[in-house]
This record gives C-alpha cells, structure tokens and sequence, in this order.
C-alpha cells in the first residue's frame, strides 16, 4: 500500500537536509543516495514505495556545487505531489521504463565532479546499490546509515508528540485486552482481533502482533499460532504500527488467563518488574545505551535468570520501529534528550512460558518520560 | 508481521536448491547469499523477516565442498521452524546480540577457499551487503536475481495450481464490486472495504488497492484518496495480495458509476480492451516478452493513443507481485510454459479519466491460460 501522505512544514525538511549535507561533508562523502523508506520520508516528507524501479533522492555534501536532485520513475511521481520539492530546491527528474534510472543518478553526480565517496541509504537493496556500483565504479559505496542516525535519533518536539500520540493509541489496545485474550480461543483469532483494535485505536494498519501462550511465550520473537489458550496460560502480547504520521507505536505487556497454572511465575515476573522499572529509572542524560541495557539485566542475572533473558533490552524507535540507539552491551552511546528507545527486558523459561514488559520511553532534559503508562503487573484477565 | 509459514515438499526444495548451485556454479560464483524474502522462501519455503539482524542462506556453488548453512539469529530461530533444514543438507548456524553475523558468514564461506565472486539477494539491503563486502574485501559482490530468475520464473504445476487459486479469490472480489464501489463515498472508504474482502476471499492480507476514480484514474499508481465518487465516473480498480502459500494474485478492472459523464469513454475503452485481447491471444510459447508488448502497444497506437500508455504491458508474478519476466520493450525472452505475467495496458486521459484491463496469464504448452476470468467490458455499476 502507498504510504500515507502527512504534508510536512517545508522548514523543517529545509533543516533537515541542510543538516544531512552538512553531516556528510563532516563524513568526507560527496553525496547521500536516498532510496524509498523511513530515511526519505525524514528528509523530503514521503517515504516513496520500494518496487523494482528506482526511486533515489541525490543530495550532494554540503558545499558541492550541485543542487539536490529527486530521481523518480514518472509512473510513481503523483507519489511525490506533497513533497514541497520547489521550496526546498530539489530539481525532480523522472525517467520512463526503459531508460537507465542508475545511469541518471550518476550524471546528476558528475555535474559537481566524479564522486569518489558516496552513501547509500542502509535500506536501499542490492538491485539497486550494485547497478549504481557499476555506472560508477570508481566511488566508493558507505552507508548513509551512520549520517542519518545523527539527525533521526535525536527527535525533535513534534516527532516526541508523534510517538506519545503512538504510545497513547497502543495503551489503549492493551487496556481492552480483556474483550479479545481469553481461554478457548487460539492465538490467531486473538490476534486477528488485536489487529483490527490496533487500526480502530489510530494506526493506519498493524505491523506486528505477537500472542505468545504458554509455552509459545518462551519464543522472543513468535508471532501467532493456532494453539488454543488454556486457563492458567500465561500470554505475551508485543504489539505496534505506526500513526498516519509515520510514527510507531510498539508496547508489551504481559497477561495470565485466570491465575497463572506453574508456580514460579509469581515470583520470577516480579524479578522482571523490577529490572524493566530500574532500566527506566536509569535512563537520563548522559548516560550511555549500554548502562540501561546493564540496568535491566543485573538484576535478573542476580536472581539467577541471567540465562534466560536471551535479547538486548531495547532499541530506537521512530519512522522505523527498530531504528537507532539500541539498548545493547557494547553502544557506549552517551543518551540525549530527545532519543526515544524501548526498554523490554524478558525472562523466557524453555518449553514453559515467558514474560516481557516493554515501555517506549524518550530522553528528557531531567531524566526520562514513558509514552506507554498501562500498569506493568502481571495482568490477570477473567479466565 | 512473520511471514505465514506452508510446509514445502521437501523434494521440491531440494531440487530447487541443486539447480541454484548448478546456476551458480554455471556462472562462475563461488556461492549464493540469500537473505530474507521471496528468494529465500522459493530456496528453503520460509522467507525469514527483514529486520536489522542478518539471517542469511549461504549456498555455496555446486562443486564447492562446503555444506549450505543458514545463518540466523538465536531469536528468530524458531521462524525457521518448518525448514526441512537436516533433509536438505542445510546447517543452522545461530548468532546472538554482540556477535558479528558479517563474519559468521564469511567464516563459513572460507571453508571451501576464499570466495573470489559472490552472488548476493536482489533484496538484501546495503546495510548487510556493505559490511559482507568489508569482512572479504577480495570478493566481488554480484547480484543473484539473474541466478533465481532462471528457477523462479518457471512456475511448476503446483506454483501456477497457487497462482489459479489467487486468481479465483481476486475475481471473486471484483464479482463483489457493487457491493463496495458506489456514488457517495470516497475511495479510501471503498478501498477499506475491499481490502477487507480481499482477505475474506482468502488472501493472508491485501497487498495494495488502488481505487482510481474519474481523474485519479489518469495516473496509473495512485493508489487511495479522500476523493468522493460520482455518478458517471470511470474508476480504475487494481487490486491484489497474496495467499497463504505466498504465490499473489493482482486484477484490474474498470468500472463505470452509471452511464460514463465522458463522451470519449466508450469507444476509448473498446480500443483498450481489444489491445488487451489480442496482447493475451499472442502469448505462446516461443513468443518473446517484448512482442507481447508490442501486441499490446500497436492497436492502442494506432487509435492514436500510445502517448496514454505510459508503462510497459506487464510484470512476472509468483512469491513477488513484480518479478521476471517483465513484458516490456527490449525484453527478447522467448516465453516458455510455465511463465506466468500480467497484461496490463491502460489509456490515460491525463486530468480527465484512465482505463487499465489486467489478467495474470500463464504460458501453456500450446499458448497460454488466463487465471483472471472475469468479464472484460467496462462494468456498469448503479450509480
């Protein structure tokens, strides 16, 4: 489906593209090749839709002489009508099936001489990227990841309203669970139901829904089945899309059907609580991404459950629902006001069940704001 | 969402997985890197997720000693579940946060000698295909879509049994377009309702719904808007997804809210529908793609409106909705039994009204099977 079109004030994309050539220069690139996703829809407005023709913004380093430049195939420009390309100074150039989109992009290059470093935007695929190589087989090809990080981490006033808007509509599935999570119905059916509420509540669809039941729960990354959930089944349910701004939405919360049936989810889920409020505490300014990742893990690890606490505890979180910082031993990244990122530690016992509690939280000028505030108890819904 | 998983044969993947190394090796590469996506769920019947881990196929050539293996995170383990990985040869090879999945891959492409010529997934990102490119500096990176082509564009009896099936479910919807497409309500308000028989009719989920009316029409990728429909106007309907077996189905038809407002309507569209006709009737086996589209072309060119049909006849079709072959000028594939494409003309009255007519047809032995049957005139809804 087309990504839905929110016109954005030219002023803010001026920046923003100003500060990308800006960032690219400081890298010694000598353009940024911008390709349909979440880095376009940051720099120009419209994300594009990623079929097998090109689409490619061209933005030289700031102080290259030529101007930034939108290469679209002429049968998906309409896509492009909200993109404010005049007030922004970006030439658009379409090109018809049967000419050589790659060959376009490098011509546009060379008019502010042969390209020697040029990134390419992370998303942007092989089909791409390799054909680009060839026209231009004397630029060396970086990612443009490292560039745009710096500008999409750090998000802005609007962009932390987005994400609160995000985080209010999840809220709201999960405070409804009752009406679709209960005993006798399998995962998909609940799922399927989850979905709807996800559209209902104010996302443009649901990008992920994951019911993880009894055992399935042990499963980080399980999505839907058709195991039948049982009274006394404990149930992950990881949940998010993205609002008509483009903006995501991703919260977990953790339910028992009735009371939990195996003994030891009271205690060890109260070993979690604790660690997903302490990372949450820990998060301020100036401290690194791996500190909060520490903060959440050392105590489960205390408790004897490091082992299975089996993912980093969080990651970044905006136009993409993974996206810079991640919350991972090792990103020694000092956090700044206005980074927003997932704190999402779990403790998944094999074969048996799992639990995860996940808050998206943002980076504040004192310390931290959650965008998700349902209660993070163990849920016990009527079985 | 996780792809729908459908167990494959695992015969049929392995002899899909012989006849890509054979390919591979018939094109000098030392080895495959199949990221997830269609080609990895043709390889091995899952397609894995996209997300900023790395899972990864490494399918070495045929005659390399090395086994293949799938490199996957520890996480996503289990959406490999149904992979018939010991049937096939296949070693699992799992990596968890903080290890370097790049040089996993590279270690185990070692095995067999240092890989000189490495074909990687048309879809794999910049972000894995760069830092695969700086873990084996001395490899030159090549794409694989002209290796998968060769196996991918040649359906089996099942994969077209798949696409009949998506076929049947489309035209079901279209069957049902009185039901949606009616004077008053805007396109998006009609393309929520589509998409929802879309799955109703049994698709795993709509992959895109255009719903083109009175000027929209004229521009071939809008896809939805705010527009309210009126009596008289023409509406392009495009509308497709995939079936749980993951093969897609994509229809168009064009309708008419009352008698068309336009006086140039009618004999437009019958100069349309009969380029289309005789675009299908020249599908044989032996006939190359572009003569496809050149059936297609010349009628409508010589009505004198070739400057409205603006793209090429048609795309391959199968796991991807857009893949080879493409049935476009310069194309000079010889069609062979078991292609399957669309034919797709349209006339596009730029600001005025548009017109599409599109079936997804299949090369038989003798010419060729139509698996889109609904009728093809310009369908007069109530106004």
């Amino acid at each position: 489906m087309a990504t839905v079109s929110m016109k954005q004030d030219p002023s803010v994309l001026a920046a923003r593209l100003d500060k990308a050539a800006d960032t690219a220069a400081a890298a010694n690139l000598d353009a940024l090749l911008i390709s349909p996703g979440s880095d376009l829809r940051y720099l120009i407005g419209a994300g594009g839709e990623s079929f097998e023709r090109l689409s490619c913004l061209v933005l030289p380093a700031a102080g290259r002489s030529a101007a930034p430049a939108l290469v679209v195939p002429k049968l998906e420009e309409l896509g492009y009508a909200d993109v404010p390309a005049e007030e922004l100074g970006i030439e658009v150039v379409t090109w018809v099936d049967g000419q050589d989109p790659h060959a376009i992009v490098a011509d546009l290059l060379r008019r502010s001489g042969a390209p020697r470093r040029l990134a390419v935007a992370d998303a942007m695929p092989a089909l791409h990227t390799m054909p680009l190589r060839d026209v231009m087989p004397d630029a060396v090809q970086l990612l443009a990841g490292p560039v745009l990080r710096q500008l999409r981490m750090r998000k802005d006033a609007a962009e932390i309203e987005a994400l609160r808007t995000a985080g209010a509509a999840i809220d709201r599935v999960h405070a409804r669970m009752a009406e679709f999570l209960t005993a006798g119905r399998t995962e998909a059916e609940v799922g399927a139901d989850i979905a709807a509420a996800i559209v209902a509540e104010g996302h443009t669809h649901a990008d992920f829904v994951i019911v993880g039941s009894g055992p399935n729960g042990a499963s980080p990354h399980h999505a839907l089945s058709d195991r039948v959930i049982e009274r006394g089944d404990v149930v992950v349910v990881d949940i998010g899309g993205p609002i008509p701004a483009g903006y995501n939405s991703d919260c977990t919360r953790t339910y028992s059907i009735g009371a939990p049936a195996q003994s030891d989810v009271r205690d060890t889920y109260a070993v979690l609580q604790a660690a997903q409020r302490a990372a949450v505490e820990a998060v301020r300014p100036g401290a690194t991404a791996e500190s909060i990742d520490a903060a959440a893990r050392e105590p489960i690890a205390a408790a004897g459950f490091g082992e299975f606490f089996v993912h980093r505890t969080g990651h970044g979180i905006g136009l993409d629902v993974h996206e810079e910082p991640y919350v991972v031993g090792g990103n020694r990244l000092p956090l700044e006001p206005g980074m927003a990122f997932s704190i999402e530690p779990g403790i998944y016992q094999p074969g048996r069940w799992g639990a995860r509690i996940e808050d998206i939280v943002v980076v504040t000028d004192e310390g931290v704001e959650s965008v998700n505030n349902q209660p993070h108890e163990l849920v016990e819904l009527p079985a």
